[in-house]
């Protein structure tokens, strides 16, 4: 495969130039022209069938329901005009300044 | 930043490395301990956090929940031995087979 | 309307009478066919609805999807064996030994 | 046990009371306090929490995580002033209607 900064900033490039596209022609398009409200159930249906895929489903099945959510998040974040570099800044941010202690700390 | 790809290969290193560590000591290991279910669940729960803060918060938060949902896949995805690269190449497959199209043909 | 003891007393018996019914004419035994994970999948959905509709719908969205929330909470707690007396039996003794007190002190 | 009309209709009671009161004495005083948001998040987290006990867990798990997600539905629609006999009257309806064969037409 390539590389993943490649895949995601691709995907996240393919996204933002679907967006507002035509909504018979384009997925992407078709969840923004019904709105936040659709975009974010979406990301809470791929994550409950995440859950179930972890539970109850084999590899295969978590893998695809993985790249569902993730992509649906990204459709999300993108109509919402956060960049992913964001999301990845705020992941080092916490790596950096030992933000997974300090999840630990707060007993989360 | 770093560019995605160090971040995230770091972070599932670290995932990794802190998953059979102690679970007083790291919240990876601690989750771990609990099992898939409670792994799972974390998932599920920062997902309806990203679908609150895309509805009704800012973009610090949705940045900060979509950060808290993608580290707690990573770790679900670890504990389960789903490498995250599996999923990124399933993300391009989907692009190279016109995947965001197969999926409107579907009615998703 | 029907006193609530009526209506959730016939629902949960129309579910159990048409949980082995035909999938192609009943919804409820569509469900059943495919099985607890896809029962289990709609909660999720639904509880997802419920989320969206309380933060950005209007009175009217919030009772649908609430209704569709109960609906098919009651199709997997029938499918699971689990009688709707027992989910309230289990309501009635947390109120009964202060549970919404004791659900505090732990925090939740 | 009492009906299932007196369970609800008194857990409603008790809710409604209790959600203008001390948030430091009352888990449903707390709640509101925090605002629809945090309700409708602990409506997501209980539907995963009943997602998760119905693949993997035993029959209490699931009349325990079932509770919470009821209790938390009821806090929820109390907050939005959505009183519990609007939802049945909308369960109702649809079963008069044939509206869960009119859910099954539409291919939910």
């Amino acid at each position: 495969m390539d590389d993943p900064a490649t895949i995601l900033s691709r995907l996240e490039a393919t996204i933002s130039e679907r967006r507002a596209g035509d909504p018979q022609a384009s997925y992407v398009a078709k969840l923004n022209a019904r709105g936040t409200g659709k975009m974010a159930q979406k990301v809470g249906e791929e994550a409950t069938e995440v859950v179930i895929a972890a539970l109850s489903g084999g590899h295969e099945d978590l893998v695809g329901e993985a790249a569902d959510l993730l992509f649906h998040l990204m459709v999300l974040l993108n109509a919402k005009g956060v960049p992913l570099a964001d999301v990845l800044t705020e992941l080092q941010r916490r790596e950096g300044t030992s933000g997974i202690v300090e999840k630990l700390s707060r007993g989360a």
